[in-house]
């Protein structure tokens, strides 16, 4: 009974052991977790182009609902950095940014893409995320980062940005340059340098006059909040709102309500796409954050159960008047190594936003823009990974194609058909290198019963019998080259008798493979050679049995390569392969 | 010298070896598929809803270009049924049947057919056209084997039919049902029945007279020229036009005048999503034709070339006046039985076209098109094979899926919506197939040196080590899944130290999957569990080799899977298993 309450309602697994142990490490987890997450809530908002009250809510109910439905202890949920550009970037061609149908737009987003989401988890579709492939969305984050980066610059500098990709940003800022704010910048400049260093050298510090490497840590992440407290201390002192420094501005104190969004068809067919981009993103990067902290405690999550639980977070935020959330990479880091034990710590985070946006609106209002624009820079720095790209590149081509592709394209052109077009490459080189699967000529290595490539070792051959090991599952898109392989080695072959199909790396045979494997048998029937084939594996040659190609095949089916070669081969067997060096019986193909 | 021109022009390769002998053979099997290919093209033009001379036109230009690029020495190119009906389909929507600008626009539809083969031989992308899945192909043949048989049921009745797809063809038949004309039905009727009989009975009752296989068989064929003959003349002796019979008409006596078709970009790029269906489905089956045949005897076909040669072949019906052209499946059959032996028989052929077009048509002006719709129902009863449909849905229930849904949306929606859903479906339902692969956990048999499946067999394992074997390349796709399956594995044993992934069948590894050996590798790492490699592949060795995973791997990498067994299994190893049944060591995975 309670297994199956657990399976739809993972709370029910962990409530029943919670205790004032593990409520104390949530709590502490909670705080922490709390410090970090008030600049982001505001700056990701910031960088959707939001006012700053829907990043704060975007922090509450959709942490409340995940804590009870997630099945991960750790992972923080809440505004993370690719999705507010993803629904920037949505949202640009809808509304003007910061306006009431803007707004109204970003809550239907996250419904919309939490409905897709909990949809996807109950009808178990939670493999269509593996679809993107970890070149491209590893090539997908480090240019949205740089579209992050490039985006905040003008409110470093106190002008306005704009514009989907690199080049129109370029242009906005250029176009703006006479602009410049220098107390901004000088904000902003200070913040960044401060938060740089921060980054680069205050755990080494703090280690170095004695703290313990965690705590160290957990202080320098919670910086930013230094930064803000204490250039909104400044331009509270100095007003230097009035200079045309760039403040936060009024926020709204107090809880947001409870409303259905806008169920205008229009718009959500508008946002349709967009919405399936940031689910199938948000999910990938959930789950895989998800996964690395819960193997470290050998724990588990269960990617169905995730989806329904981030589908049912982006619902709440949708009602709740938040933009679209996921799980956050370094919120969910800190929340593991300050302790969280339970999802309650997730809960009481929401508790603590909750607070903070009861008592401190007042004063986030004098919190510079600049401010919050370094913090989102520092904090997309780490997404940025060049690295990546020539170790892709390096260990295949194809793959880093698929990369440099969607990193181009993003930057090039936006988030959208940056990582459309990286999903389709990756798609289409995968099933062009099936398509043309590996096969050899194989030969007996002399004194022994394997079998090697006769292009590459000193192998014994026959002249009426060959031996073609396939090196691929068989299927519609390499059968025919099957076909014109075999073709080719007939023709070339006056005197041959025999051909023995090596199957050992065959781990399927599908319909069309299977009747392009009968036009191969007739072929050669026509031609007076019989096919044979050797080391079916059981699965595949159980569903050969179901068929009639196993009593149409003229030829034998061995058991072993080897068994093939003694009962073809009767005449003594020549001696070919590339005689220039002694014989060498390396190990590989 | 001499290869370089044959690999651009295929003539040189045979042309040398020309003699009065091959010329004999050429030209006699030239006769008998002109005799074959008059009433044809006439019955395609016909059922692409053109005049009758267009089809003829098709029957000359494209079979000279193809006698000069082609490869195959006996494909009889020229209109075929399926490639009509998909004009038809493709013409619909644009201008009426049989109007000029619907004439102009198949050219425009024959021409960019070609430039897309073209280009796609050029580019070598011959291996596109294996996305079309046997089982998608044949479904897709038989459904349009039935539109096209109901599409001329209309002209059998001597009523108006039209439709794309069954249920319009349907309902145009029964709302004109009471304009049916008695004296077509007789000849139509007559005409199916004769052609039929003749189909069953005459080449038993030929050889039965003592006439040999071969010869009754090429009669059997040639028996729609004697319906022609006889109804053209009943048609012409009793003015069967005046009382309501339709007839061919009218066709412009002469050669096509060589011109440029409409270079209009908005017919070129409506017209576009249709050439590709039409060319690829077009190439599919003039290959598979082409390699049977020449398969026969010992030669080759080069599918590249196969698409430059058909590619010219197109251009030349659309600048000659002609409709999509391909490879016919029984003319190219007769072809070879009547004894081609080089495509000078396809040039001869067209002459024989010519003279008929030049001296015919005066005659061919009578023939009852109720007699055209029966040779081509008779014809196309040959492409509708419903065994298929069990046979597939027996071997491979995806596959079986793929192919009814192909059927069924043909025939409920017309050829494009079918056959692009067709191949969606197959691709999908691939991509699912590979991203859920097989993997088991093993274990050893006790005497031996092999492994097996621990929830089949009687075999050992160990509570320290678990040994898992990978029946699949990982590949973006099923790289989380196995970080999923191992994870789980782990979670459900507390006392592992040792993961063994057994790689014998794994032939590929990309970049994604490489992430997630590096993350399961330094997941277990985490939980104090080492992970060890076996029987990895030499060339997907020297891939990881480039890499820094064999460096971090802290686990070692084993030549076999026994051999990782002894050196990491110590104590004595406990026997699990299905203790049910007495010991069975199956095979079978």
């Amino acid at each position: 009974m309670i297994d199956r309450i657990a399976r739809f309602l993972p709370v029910a697994r962990w409530l029943k052991g919670y205790n004032g142990g593990t409520f104390v490490s949530d709590s502490l987890a909670a705080v922490i977790v709390t410090l970090m997450l008030v600049p982001q809530a505001l700056a990701y908002a910031l960088l959707a182009g939001l006012p700053a009250e829907v990043g704060l809510y975007a922090s509450m109910i959709p942490l409340v609902v995940y804590a009870i439905f997630g099945t991960s202890a750790t992972l923080a949920v809440g505004p993370v950095a690719v999705a507010s550009l993803m629904t920037a970037s949505a949202l640009g061609g809808i509304a003007e940014a910061g306006s009431p149908e803007y707004v109204g737009a970003a809550l239907v987003l996250a419904a919309l893409s939490g409905l897709i989401l909990f949809a996807m988890g109950v009808l178990r579709l939670g493999f269509l995320a593996n679809f993107l492939s970890h070149p491209v969305i590893s090539g997908f984050v480090t240019a949205s980062g740089i579209l992050i980066a490039a985006s905040q610059i003008g409110h470093i500098l106190g002008i306005n940005g704009g514009g989907q990709n690199l080049l129109e940003m370029g242009q906005g800022l250029w176009q703006q340059l006479g602009a410049i704010n220098p107390v901004t910048v000088m904000i902003g400049g200070g913040a960044l340098l401060f938060l740089y260093v921060c980054r680069r050298f205050l755990k080494g510090g703090l280690m170095a006059v004695g703290l313990s490497e965690r705590l160290a840590d957990l202080a320098t992440k919670a910086a930013p909040v230094s930064a803000v407290i204490v250039t909104t201390a400044a331009a509270w002192f100095w007003d230097l709102g009035a200079t045309g420094v760039k403040l936060v501005g009024e926020v709204p104190s107090g809880l947001p309500s409870i409303s259905l969004p806008s169920l205008d068809p229009a718009i959500w067919s508008t946002l349709l796409p967009a919405a399936v981009l940031i689910s199938l993103v948000g999910f990938v990067e959930s789950v895989s954050v998800a996964q690395t902290l819960a193997a470290k405690r050998r724990q588990r999550i269960d990617p169905n159960a995730e989806l329904i639980a981030l589908g049912l977070a982006n619902v709440g935020a949708g009602v709740g008047g938040g933009s679209p959330v996921s799980g956050g990479f370094s919120r969910s880091v800190v929340n593991f190594e300050a302790g969280a034990q339970t999802p309650i710590a997730g809960a009481l985070t929401a508790l603590g936003i909750a607070i903070a946006t009861l008592t401190l609106t007042g004063l986030l209002a004098f919190l510079p823009k600049a401010t919050l624009a370094a913090t989102i820079i520092i904090a997309v720095s780490t997404l940025i990974d060049f690295s990546a790209i020539r170790r892709t590149l390096n260990y295949s081509r194809a793959d880093g194609a698929a990369m440099l592709a969607t990193i181009i394209l993003t930057l090039g052109h936006g988030v959208e058909l940056g990582i459309l077009v990286g999903v389709g490459m990756s798609l289409g080189l995968y099933l062009y290198r099936t398509s043309r699967p590996h096969s050899a000529v194989v030969g007996l290595i002399p004194g022994t019963e394997h079998f090697r490539n006769v292009s590459r070792h000193d192998v014994r051959t026959d002249d009426a019998t060959i031996i073609l090991r396939v090196d691929e599952s068989l299927y519609f898109a390499n059968a025919r080259y099957l076909e014109d392989r075999v073709l080719e080695l007939v023709s070339a072959r006056p005197r041959l008798k025999n051909l023995v199909l090596a199957c050992q790396a065959v781990n399927d045979i599908d319909a069309s493979a299977l009747e392009s494997l009968e036009a191969i048998d007739s072929r050669l029937k026509e031609a007076g050679i019989t096919l044979h084939l050797a080391e079916v594996k059981g699965p595949v040659m159980d569903r050969l049995r179901k068929t009639g190609f196993c009593h149409e095949l003229r030829g034998q089916i061995f058991l072993s390569t080897f068994e093939a070669w003694t009962s073809l081969v009767k005449a003594p067997p020549v001696i070919t392969g590339i005689p220039k060096e002694p014989a060498r019986i390396s190990r590989g193909r």
